[in-house]
């Protein structure tokens, strides 16, 4: 074909964020629109230049209030993007459509909230309150740790695998982000004893820190046309592949629909067009940005990444793969765990850092990343 | 540029819709689902087909759901449209940005509710309910006819429109429902005395006649790649233009923050963008969709459109260009006031109808149709 492809029309062109907190002591919209703010300046564009958004259906924050804070003249797209965190990787993929199709030139991506101090998503839920088809609140599933852990159990039972592998996640996350100034966690790792004497949450599955944070603050991104990059403040960013996966017969938070339990078809869906996509193969990639709401979601989409076979994430991660010096570095701002819990898209901001070569734990020579949000997900390339 | 342009890529392939009603007697996840499966019949395809989904940030029914309802396979993508029925136009952006950007082939579009019989929008609203930047529950404002209201009368005071004016729409409107085995209002038209008769809701501005309906439904579309358009069971419907405009300073249900209050200055910016993406302009359109929740928002977004000068739209329907044998027929199947309320996407398969030759009330030799929701629109024409 001599037509480019269409997702190489757009590139990301800025990153911003607020500091993460346990108690940001302001409004969300006023998160979203510090991290906004810090996005488009980093672009090196203005907010006359926007005229698209794009945000997550769970997001406080309506697109006019934000417009009207940021002195946005005008938008010609706005969506949102369902399924929590889980639609993480989705965002990008909407912006880049809403570029490439035309609808739009140059679109703000948002989330901001004050999970800690407001809303804490980990709590026990009304019945009423919880999403998905299912309600397994009579069953006394009533936090995502519960109703998540009923597929990690198949998972560790299939895979021989204990909580103490799940833990060598953990210190792998919390030894990234203790040298990451943004981390709520900077300069406080753990060991994998600390690990194995934090209190169970759901046991013999999840402790305390296998859980990710609860966070306050507000992340933002600005994708353009690629005919802009030699114009930006920053390089840009290729988004060589973005997609989601949703399968018939699965549900927004778990997986135990599916006949086989033991692994995460949606993950695996999304990694088979991410790869198709783009071209490239796991060994193209130099560092992989993983959404984890709890340490043993890291293990399901390593392997459905190819980052290593089924049940191998165990082995793969005690060998070092995934920590500092390793052949695929991890979340190497902390991730969800260490860093903080902005609905996964804080990992997208490290991916385009490593890309930049500005990120506080820089890999060298990183050419291509890979994000991933379970059923959504995207590789960045450098452009 | 020897490129097709990206709106060129896709094509509605199907439309489907249930009865409307006043109480469905059944949930709106099934309601979804009759009005998907109609859509999918409608267009030749399968389930198997269907790779995308879009609806509004207001619909209750779960993608996940709908999809194992249905035996979608899989999604890589989803989205949502915000702003209530001003998204409206803006499902067949999302869905032609997804096509054309290649993120996904096929896509169903859906809006189910039983916006009568369960959660009735139209119902005084507690403050923490109401959408949008500001409260007006303080001043007594806790329904959309009296927010909206404020508005229009400034409308009124400055064209000398009088809601006898306004009735004159009610009464096109119930017209063409009266010919419309579909619309709720079949073989029930009015005359402007049984308008003038009904009892005022906000006096002096919208009488009950004057108000859309409360509705139990649902409605769907297939958009599709315009490769697959002679594959298809009925005509491709090509859409020329789609684009949403939301303004800095507006809010999600009026305008009256704007500085000068006599006109619709969102509906001005998407009709610009409509006319100048599809190289089309006002005498070139055979049949116009325009949303409504009240009678007077139709002869704004006339105005806007600019099928007639700005204060003329009271003299314009007067002389009976918007009705049957009218130079531009406004809402041939009675619109929301006639047909049914089901959040402004009943009229875009209407303007689908038209194009095809199909419509119950079939204006001849149709090329072009606007569909306007406000703050949303799009152009569909013959492919």
């Amino acid at each position: 074909m001599s037509e480019p492809r269409l997702f190489d029309r757009a590139v990301i062109a800025g990153i911003g964020h607020t500091e993460f907190s346990k108690e940001s002591g302001r409004s969300t919209l006023q998160l979203a629109a510090e991290a906004s703010r810090a996005a488009i300046a980093d672009s090196g564009l203005s907010p006359r230049d926007i005229d698209g958004m794009v945000t997550f259906t769970l997001d406080d924050n309506d697109e006019l209030a934000l417009m009207d804070n940021l002195g946005i003249p005008a938008l010609s797209w706005t969506s949102r993007t369902p399924f929590g965190g889980g639609g993480a990787g989705a965002v990008i993929q909407h912006a880049v459509a809403a570029v490439g199709s035309g609808a739009a030139s140059t679109v703000l991506v948002y989330r901001a909230f004050n999970e800690r101090s407001e809303r804490r998503f980990g709590q026990p839920e009304a019945a009423s309150n919880v999403p998905g088809k299912v309600s397994y609140r009579p069953y006394g599933l009533d936090t995502p740790a519960k109703i998540y852990s009923l597929w990690w159990q198949r998972y560790m039972y299939e895979n021989g695998a204990t909580n103490e592998d799940f833990g060598r996640y953990s210190v792998v996350a919390r030894t990234w982000a203790a040298t990451n100034p943004n981390a709520w966690y900077y300069r406080r790792p753990i060991t994998l004893q600390d690990h194995q004497q934090s209190r169970w949450i759901v046991e013999p599955i999840l402790r305390l820190l296998d859980c990710c944070q609860e966070s306050d603050g507000g992340v933002a991104l600005v994708v353009t046309g690629a005919e802009r990059a030699a114009d930006l403040a920053q390089p840009a960013v290729r988004v060589a592949a973005a997609t989601q996966g949703h399968l018939r017969g699965g549900d927004i938070r778990f997986d135990f629909h599916h006949p086989d339990l033991g692994h995460y078809p949606e993950a695996g869906l999304v990694a088979q067009r991410l790869w198709q996509a783009s071209g490239l193969k796991p060994s193209d990639i130099q560092v992989a940005m993983i959404y984890e709401n709890f340490s043993p979601i890291v293990f399901l989409q390593l392997e459905s990444l190819g980052f290593c076979g089924r049940g191998e994430a165990k082995d793969f991660i005690a060998e070092g793969h995934i920590g500092p010096g390793g052949t695929i570095p991890v979340n190497t701002n902390g991730g969800l765990l260490g860093e903080a819990y902005i609905h996964g898209i804080n990992n997208i901001i490290e991916g385009v850092r490593q890309l930049r070569g500005t990120a506080a734990n820089q890999i060298e020579h990183v050419d291509n990343v890979v994000v991933a949000s379970g059923r959504s997900a995207m590789i960045l390339t450098r452009h």
